[in-house]
């Protein structure tokens, strides 16, 4: 490691579907652009032959198990001891790294951090808050839970609220961050059982707007846009296998003949324009609701992925957000949820 | 009325953002295309002036009140019976036309049909067939249930399987339809607690194939994709969303100046390429379960809209198909939901 006071961010090397080759080339990338020191967990026999001698700012913990894309997430996370989410989180636990990054099994790499660093006091569950962007408005939207509770009970809605609340300050940058429900109507009565119920005890919270929409993802609606971790997951994959179903077709118009050398001009600009939008740009999500940082990447992260999510990591400790999420809900006096 | 044996088609005159204007214009060009005849349901001072005198295969059904947008749709159909949605499904109840068709609030256009028509015996609650078009791959899936049914048990998601099965082989002229549970994975395990108890039920049903993810919703994946009402209306509205945000992204990159006069010959051609998935174009939505025909319109229907809603009515009813869904459940032994 270099320099002291760089932060620590340890990095699962095995996980995603191009690790380890983009995932050790996003952390050599990263050491080198965002001022962190990595640590690499994973196979020494997989990361070795990737980092060039003598490469700075990067360490290997080496570890002997591996939790695949297919594996039961809290079973392996149980079983697996010596896997490298779960070294990952130990890291994060026992102060050797600040963050931790992840881009393989999303439900085994929410697991590790549930069960090693535990829950901030006051939340019940955590909820996973993706930054979703919005076409052409230079605006993001955080999507919370887009995954980590199905079934949740009312009242965890109204906690993931607080903190969510808290997190697009940061992350978003907007000082009062509006926060709406997901629902199938924006009038109040809208909403099946749970929506019912949480949007009564959302109406006590600051900054509550009401319902919004499925057709409120995608343009200026809420800074947070509150759902049950089912539907988040849903509506996540939905936006976007719909617009890459719509940019296919565009492309394809884009390559008839008649146009000309004006098409792939035309494509450079579309990809330009629409660059917000790609996977390597959205950076990472952050897991709310645990005593420690746990970035998750995507399962397709390339390099450029992972800076990303490596840069989400080092300005959530920077701004030391687990204090921050952690008062939040202190301050609103909600009852540790046991 | 004219030619008898013609079909005779219930339109909603008053329901919709654009009523009556266009609900009265695409009910002259439905019967000049099509081969039905219309009954216009509503305020004789809003529809006479929009109809030429002496047009032929129109006759107006005169009612004196109107269920608007924001008017809870049960109450509503309950207390205002004299209004045009209710007086539209009497008129199938009551022989008067063979089926219905409404652009107004949906809630009330389903109650209307539901409390007017009663359900097909062994289905508890009814579903909305949306078909949902795939960009690029002259193919459609139907999304059931789009929006009528929020806190479904699972075991009416195998009767509404049995049912989109049949109609998908009607709509979709598939022999044998494929069936995709909507859940946050593809793994079996997947999906909170509705959608693990409904994956073993439906594990017995005929063209099952398990579980689909939000991105199949937009690319071929099964012919039908099942989800209870609240889930079906959210994924509906983000895919509609997500489209338009990037279609704005699209044309705004084509209204810049570098391209010339390629831009507005592009943006035409997109257009062309995109019918499929513009709204006037999608049809009309078929509630399954319920003993008639009703035909749900999206709420913006232009005249074109109607055309297409009106045309799968008349299909429909060509097609018997209320009946041949009734046979459907029965033959499955399904017992009387009740």
């Amino acid at each position: 490691m270099q320099p002291p006071g760089r932060p620590v961010i340890a990095l699962d090397a095995m996980g995603g579907d191009r690790a380890p080759q983009e995932i050790v080339a996003g952390a050599l990338r990263a050491v080198d652009e965002l001022d962190v020191d990595i640590l690499l967990v994973g196979s020494p026999e997989a990361i070795d032959p990737l980092v060039p001698p003598g490469a700075r700012g990067i360490e290997v913990l080496p570890t002997s198990e591996v939790i695949a894309m297919h594996d039961e997430p809290a079973a392996a996370v149980r079983s697996k001891r010596d896997s490298s989410i779960v070294r990952c989180a130990e890291a994060v636990r026992d102060g050797r790294a600040s963050a931790m990054v992840g881009a393989g099994n999303t439900g085994a790499t929410m697991a590790a951090a549930l069960l090693r660093f535990g829950r901030v006091r006051g939340v019940a569950r955590p909820a996973i808050a993706v930054p979703i962007p919005i076409p052409g408005a230079n605006r993001r939207q955080l999507l919370v839970d887009a995954g980590a509770t199905v079934d949740p009970e009312p009242a965890w809605l109204v906690q993931w609220a607080l903190l969510a609340r808290e997190y697009a300050r940061f992350r978003l940058g907007v000082e009062d961050p509006s926060i709406g429900l997901l629902s199938n109507g924006e009038e109040a009565g809208k909403g099946d059982a749970l929506r019912k119920e949480a949007f009564a005890l959302l109406s006590e919270i600051k900054g509550f707007v009401g319902n919004v929409e499925g057709g409120d993802l995608a343009r200026p609606s809420a800074d947070v846009i509150l759902t049950d971790g089912f539907t988040g997951n849903v509506a996540l994959k939905t936006i976007e296998g719909a617009m890459l179903a719509l940019a296919g077709l565009v492309f394809s118009v884009l390559d008839e003949p008649e146009w000309g050398e004006m098409g792939p001009r035309l494509k450079v600009r579309m990809l330009e324009a629409a660059a917000d939008l790609l996977p390597d740009n959205t950076g990472g999500a952050l897991l709310l609701g645990v005593k420690g940082i746990c970035i998750i990447s995507h399962g397709s992260s390339s390099a450029a992925a992972i800076v990303n999510a490596v840069r989400v990591a080092r300005d959530c400790v920077e701004a030391g957000i687990v204090e921050r999420l952690t008062a939040s809900v202190a301050e609103s006096g909600m009852r540790d949820a046991g």
